[in-house]
């Protein structure tokens, strides 16, 4: 048991998901705030309690110019949040406000999605090529990846509009509203620290500031009919949602696992620490758990992605953001996406009362993820949920 | 023949191509600035001479406060300007300087490049796919197109350097500097104007405010080996170079002709009047011309792009860069890359008194157009240039 803090909220616990242990980061309408339980606390109003250079970065709109910082500045700023939440009493100013009022919390540079799950890649691959090898020869080689749209990466709660789009018919392509919209479940990664070109894996954690949930909304018609040869474009590009906190990269500190090496790798994707995260993530769909994907099968980590990304000399930014692509496990109920959990239509999946193949208007997503914490705590990745409205 | 004007250089003149009849922004190093001829004429100093609400827009350090005003504004500040640069005297405060220190202009969103050419894409399949059909299914239906890096554009004199990247080997994939550097001669379009998804054909001048020449520089060997299933990634993202000085699309009213249609294409892509846009694009490749594309080729306007682009809902920001795709002609000399000059490396290319297939460190590409003005004028869009640095 920890001493009572000034912070009196049953979910501000070690054994909770946003405890002293986690602390992320986002902006509500009071500004640059840290959750703590199912509460923010807005930090400009205690900006008074941490030393001057930090100051600004508490009073910014948005998490930009604490993004630019860097690694060291991350975890002086860190260290002491630790101290002041877990205080007997409340630093001066100090409020506790609503976390519903948490936005996009940084300014989305580039955004890429990966495409790092076996699983989810031979499921894919034997949906949409039955009688070819399910895994392309470049997959045990790198981590394949494409850049989706950033303009279009929406905070959690964002309502996600039904996409019209063409997708293959009878005689030729058909127009209209996607009748295959799916989710894919991900983790995703904001960069942060000083514009770099050929990180290496060793050099790629001081690059990531921290994890978010991820949940990249993909219409499987539009995709299926456009992606030849130059990849998913407007089968994609309609919306991404994050969670809106960002926990930050050393929370992880006891989470870390090998990840399930592909194969032999070239040197510059070998990594010195195994940088593999025990990310368990959890799927709602309309309040139904229908998946359990678990993150630490994933093939490269985050470190390989990013020392991929840039060793061509392409440069990483803070606001740069990167996503694990779908995280699906060996087992039938570890699938991140409809796709493969209904296996493209064919077998429905129970959700509640229901069944569905894929998503219909006012059906909800929700995904969160918790990993294990220091001394048995735990970890709290913020949840990112989406309602699917009518196309217009 | 026109009146003098108090700019007294032979290059600023009707026929000539940045007379002023083209006037494009930029950003020099006094800050935002007009090309007359081979000068900056920058636009702070001469605030005044313009109304109140367009000063903030001349003294800002970029682009983008005016890319998000919108066309009336684009349109009343250009009217202005020509008033200005076409008088007996000049405004108070002008001073002209070198356009040497053009950078590039804006912060960049989201870079998007097509595929638009027929020429060019039936070239590369029959390159790349000799067994197959040429084009495929869906390429008569939509421009083909994927997400590119915002990061790496860079504007014209940039050097660019050669990429490390995984590439087929004979057993398994190799790793080192590309063996395959190309070019793809491009024209690329800079948004602005409101955020707006759905854009349609009609609407889509509005959200555009200039036109740039494009080099999307690739590796061949990088972008073969990684690009399936989801497309071209680090053979594309270590470098985009654009022209430094941006040409309205107003500038461009006497250069519209009709695109080579596809074929019949969905109601969302008919064009209510003809955007495709008679541009003469020239390639110098260590000062030796080496083709001629014609842009006029293209089978998709840039208003089908935008409208397909937004057809999903998402939006368009101002700041947005997309570029048409290489632009081939259907003769040998009018093709717009040097995978299809060389024909994959097959027939090199005269290259003043040496032969090439690709890039050579030390190489320098230079990429000028130009289109017809109103009167018998000539409009032209600033070169975009780069050479080839050594692999570090």
């Amino acid at each position: 048991m920890t001493a009572p803090t000034w912070i009196d909220d049953p979910a501000f616990a070690a054994d909770k998901p946003f405890g002293p242990q986690t602390l992320p980061y986002g902006v509500v309408a009071e500004g640059v705030a840290v959750r703590v339980g199912d509460k923010a606390l807005p930090l400009a109003p205690i900006a008074e309690s941490f030393t001057e250079d930090l100051r600004p970065l508490l009073r910014a709109a948005t998490l930009d110019p604490l993004l630019a910082e860097g690694r060291q500045v991350w975890s002086r700023l860190r260290a002491r949040l630790r101290e002041l939440v877990t205080a007997a009493t409340a630093p001066d100013g100090a409020v506790l406000t609503s976390i519903d009022t948490a936005r996009l919390p940084f300014t989305v540079g580039d955004y890429v999605d990966f495409y790092s799950s076996r699983h989810h890649a031979e499921n894919v691959g034997r949906i949409f090529r039955p009688n070819a090898e399910a895994l392309l020869p470049n997959w045990t080689h790198l981590p394949v990846g494409y850049h989706g749209r950033a303009g279009t990466v929406y905070a959690s709660g964002t309502d996600i509009r039904r996409p019209h789009g063409q997708r293959a018919g009878e005689s030729g392509p058909v127009f209209g509203p996607s009748v295959k919209l799916d989710i894919e479940a991900e983790i995703g990664f904001v960069c942060g620290g000083p514009v770099a070109g050929r990180v290496s894996t060793s050099a790629a954690p001081d690059h990531v500031f921290g994890v978010v949930t991820a949940n990249d909304w993909s219409a499987r018609d539009i995709q299926a009919w456009e992606y030849v040869p130059l990849g998913p474009f407007l089968g994609k590009s309609f919306a991404t949602s994050i969670g809106a906190w960002i926990t930050p990269l050393e929370a992880f500190s006891a989470a870390r696992v090998p990840t399930e090496a592909p194969g032999p790798l070239l040197h510059y994707l070998v990594e010195d620490q195994h940088w593999g995260l025990d990310i368990a993530i959890e799927v709602e769909w309309n309040g139904a758990v229908v998946s359990r994907p678990p993150f630490s099968t994933m093939a490269y980590s985050f470190a390989q992605q990013l020392a991929h990304m840039t060793v061509n000399g392409a440069t990483v930014r803070p606001g740069d953001l990167f996503a694990s692509g779908t995280v699906s496990g060996p087992d039938r109920h570890q699938r991140g996406s409809f796709l493969e959990l209904s296996w493209n239509g064919g077998e429905p999946v129970e959700v509640g009362e229901d069944k569905r193949a894929f998503l219909e208007d006012g059906d909800t997503v929700r995904i969160t993820a918790t990993a294990p914490g220091p001394d048995g705590s735990v970890i709290g990745l913020s949840e990112v949920v989406g309602t699917v409205v009518a196309a217009d």
